[in-house]
């Protein structure tokens, strides 16, 4: 492992982060808000600081070769600093106190979670607000795929690094170079956002929330600027926008690019998107017809309000909420949970297992299941039409299992220090919070539900939980990879 | 398919059910129970009529030829058939007179769950109490495997149909018959329950008693004959006893029998008896430190007793009750949870999803992270010092898959029915109660803790249950491949 190259990349993201930061920075001052922009000023500093060293220590051009190995732990080491720099404007203000809270809230943040351990966010100040909202924007589509967009760099190393970010069971570049696939990615991202930002203006949401908002929903992360979420605005207009967008948000982005160069109904064939609008479309119609059975609201429409909106908003992983399903019946709850845990497409900002994941474990097992009735026949596993290599598949199987591995022993973990006598209660909150955590979601249910929050929680438990929600924005393997000492090896 | 041959092994089983009824027959007659007498004469006859169709039917022996695949289905069927002969006597006796709580009170038997829906176990009649008793001690070991044991019958068409019913990832035999090693099993399987009946009657147990709880602990079934199960005798003793017992029944049969044959070393270095072995010895610990830690029993010495005996339950999927586990910390509680879905060991009594599957899962898991490092190595997944096979690794990450997939559906699909308000309770019930029943163990978490029973569940519920707990038993696929067109084909 080259040392000075790693430095390097440091540097680099560092700075391209200090650069951000410059905006939330302009805030303050504008507002006033001394206590914020020193907090501001010195994460700026530490970011310049680290970039210096990055350039000085910067290797020659023909010693930047990468394994791709090596790509995914240093991916996992680079966020981690991030998120370890992020924090520190909300710790050095004071506005949250403690560090490891407010690392807590970066990781959220970045790994476009939303989960909070604020109990009331309107008393953060805006600039803070901004930044919150800003870590999932940049998070949402990736911190090193911005820097392969805007930065120059071979093509072999940025594959090494975006392979690790971009989530999904397969990669593939849009266009040959990745740099420029990195930069219609960021594209269609940006023009998203700004039309989310401009309907939502046009809904009569105030401009400063409609950005906030619209970072939170073209991240998927779901942090609000006010304590009650988007229910604050009580619109039914706000909300069926935000619904259409957050499941916008958690298409596969190939889709649009696919749409964009004229591959209409090749686009709209992709098994991943007709699986996952079948799968809304089935709770949310579930959850409305379970809803109404129960007379939890008053009138069809309501009942179908809040479903839609809150079903889109579990398995597209935002988190927003509009109401406190931990009061609906535990039918509706266990939906909810399912669509948590099966998130969104590959290739989008969406958390979660992944929709084409549950196709093809789906698939293979029912392949297993034909092929012990007739041992000797040979079955592919296709999607869209192609086959899936076996690797691919075995991939998938094996990332299924640490998944599921990972829940109970974080949930194991957790109760360790979270392990009251409510029992009943206790263990739905400890599974569920580590559930919403993982998959990048926000609320979960028992005192996590969308009216809690993670305050609650003791030190250990809260650095378990952001273990967590980078192990599932990087999926797994780039944070596990950190602790495998041939990653730093040498080449 | 040939449906005569089909017909004609259903005529062989129910005969051989329809013998060993005779037993609690007698025992009612005896006892002057009559209602009970009627409901056990009248399944005989039902076993009696069905075994003589069977026979007149019975195809000739170069016509006794299976496939594999049919094999599964067939052994699937049998186990329903068995169950809804065997629920007759409690539903015509009156005592249980829905059929559908008989059914799931023999299904639970048979598949050695030992889950409830009696509230009050010691109004049934004696016979009654045999007859729970029995059926798990003939389904721990297995009916097949008792047919196959003591009736003529090809060793190809024998190993189709064990196969299916001895639980674990691998199959082998002992000897190379296969008849033989039914009669090996049941011979170490007799011996051991006579020396559990002679000690628990030594430590005081009644003679009555002592053959049900023993027939519980050979099966891991968990049913007992008191309301307040095995806490009823309160005794130190009859508890270290069972714990022992427990534990010594999730032990693979193989290894009793290479101590037999004088092979002492090679069966202690068995990992998967190890690895149990350790996993039972960390979650007595680390549950005995939680419960001194929250002083949840006076002394030291009361931990340990209780949290000792109820892992050695949970772990080997018995089920027995000395304390009410649903009020101990959430941690214990989650170690508990644990133990349960890993179960024991493949080839004993217990359920679960057995020791060494999760040790192929892990080291898969492992190896595959490994290739990720270094993509061309090759490496090859080793148990006791033998290369497992491809085939069998990928049928056990299939098993994990389908495991976790059903729990989730199920799960899913008795909220349907069991949705109240209590939601934190409610979720923790309904999804314990599955893996509880999915694993064969008895009790789970919330409302269906060691306390409490399944009597409140809906007739859908139940019957989901059910089925759960013949998928847990026959290992998923002989209940799966019962719906596959495939089964059923002519050869």
């Amino acid at each position: 492992m080259n040392y000075r190259l790693i430095i390097f990349l440091f540097g680099e993201i560092c700075l391209i982060v200090g650069a951000i930061m410059c905006i939330p920075l302009f805030m303050s001052i504008g507002y006033g808000e001394m206590s914020t922009a020193i907090g501001f000023g010195i994460a700026i500093a530490v970011c310049v600081a680290l970039g210096g060293i990055g350039l000085v220590l910067r290797p020659a051009k023909d010693k930047r070769d990468l394994r791709p190995s090596s790509g995914f732990a240093i991916c996992g080491m680079l966020w981690i600093v991030i998120a370890l720099i992020g924090a520190l404007p909300f710790c050095i203000s004071g506005h949250i106190p403690n560090y490891i809270d407010a690392l807590f809230e970066t990781v959220s943040g970045f790994t476009t979670t939303g989960a909070s351990i604020l109990k009331n966010v309107e008393a953060l100040p805006k600039a803070l607000l901004f930044w919150r909202a800003m870590t999932q924007w940049l998070g949402g589509m990736g911190v090193l795929v911005l820097a392969i967009a805007i930065l120059p760099r071979s093509d072999k190393m940025s594959t090494a690094l975006a392979k690790a970010e971009i989530p999904g069971p397969q990669f593939g570049k849009l266009v040959s170079k990745l740099r420029f696939t990195s930069r219609i990615l960021y594209a269609i991202y940006i023009v998203m956002t700004l039309l989310l930002i401009g309907i939502l203006c046009a809904c009569k949401m105030p401009v400063f929330d409609s950005f906030c908002h619209a970072f939170s929903t073209a991240s998927t992360g779901g942090f609000s600027v006010k304590n009650a979420s988007i229910a604050a605005y009580n619109s039914v207009s706000i909300e069926v926008v935000l619904t259409i967008f957050m499941i916008l948000f958690s298409v596969n982005f190939n889709i649009y690019f696919m749409i964009i160069i004229g591959h209409f109904l090749k686009a709209l064939k992709s098994e991943e998107l007709i699986c996952m609008l079948i799968i809304v479309f089935v709770a949310i119609t579930g959850i409305t017809i379970d809803l109404c059975a129960r007379n939890t609201y008053s009138s069809f429409g309501e009942a179908l309000r809040y479903s839609s909106f809150n079903v889109a908003s579990v398995m597209s992983t935002t988190g927003f909420g509009t109401a406190d399903f931990t009061q609906w019946s535990v039918l509706s709850q266990v939906m909810l949970l399912g669509a948590m845990c099966i998130g969104g497409s590959a290739g989008s900002t969406a958390g979660g297992m992944k929709v084409s994941r549950l196709i093809i474990v789906s698939k293979s097992s029912l392949i297993n299941l034909k092929k012990t009735m007739s041992p000797r026949s040979v079955y592919s596993l296709k999607m869209d039409g192609k086959t899936v290599n076996e690797s691919t598949v075995s991939n998938v199987q094996n990332f299924f299992i640490l998944y599921i591995l990972i829940i109970m022993v974080s949930t194991l973990l957790i109760s360790i220090q979270n392990s009251g006598f409510d029992s009943g209660n206790n263990f739905t909150t400890n599974f569920t919070a580590v559930i919403s955590c993982f998959n990048n979601i926000g609320p979960g249910l028992g005192a996590v539900g969308p009216a809690g929050s993670y305050a609650d929680f003791g030190v250990f438990s809260k650095i378990i939980l952001s273990v967590d929600m980078l192990l599932g924005r990087l999926e797994i393997l780039p944070i596990l990879l950190i602790f495998s000492p041939k990653s730093w090896k040498r080449i």
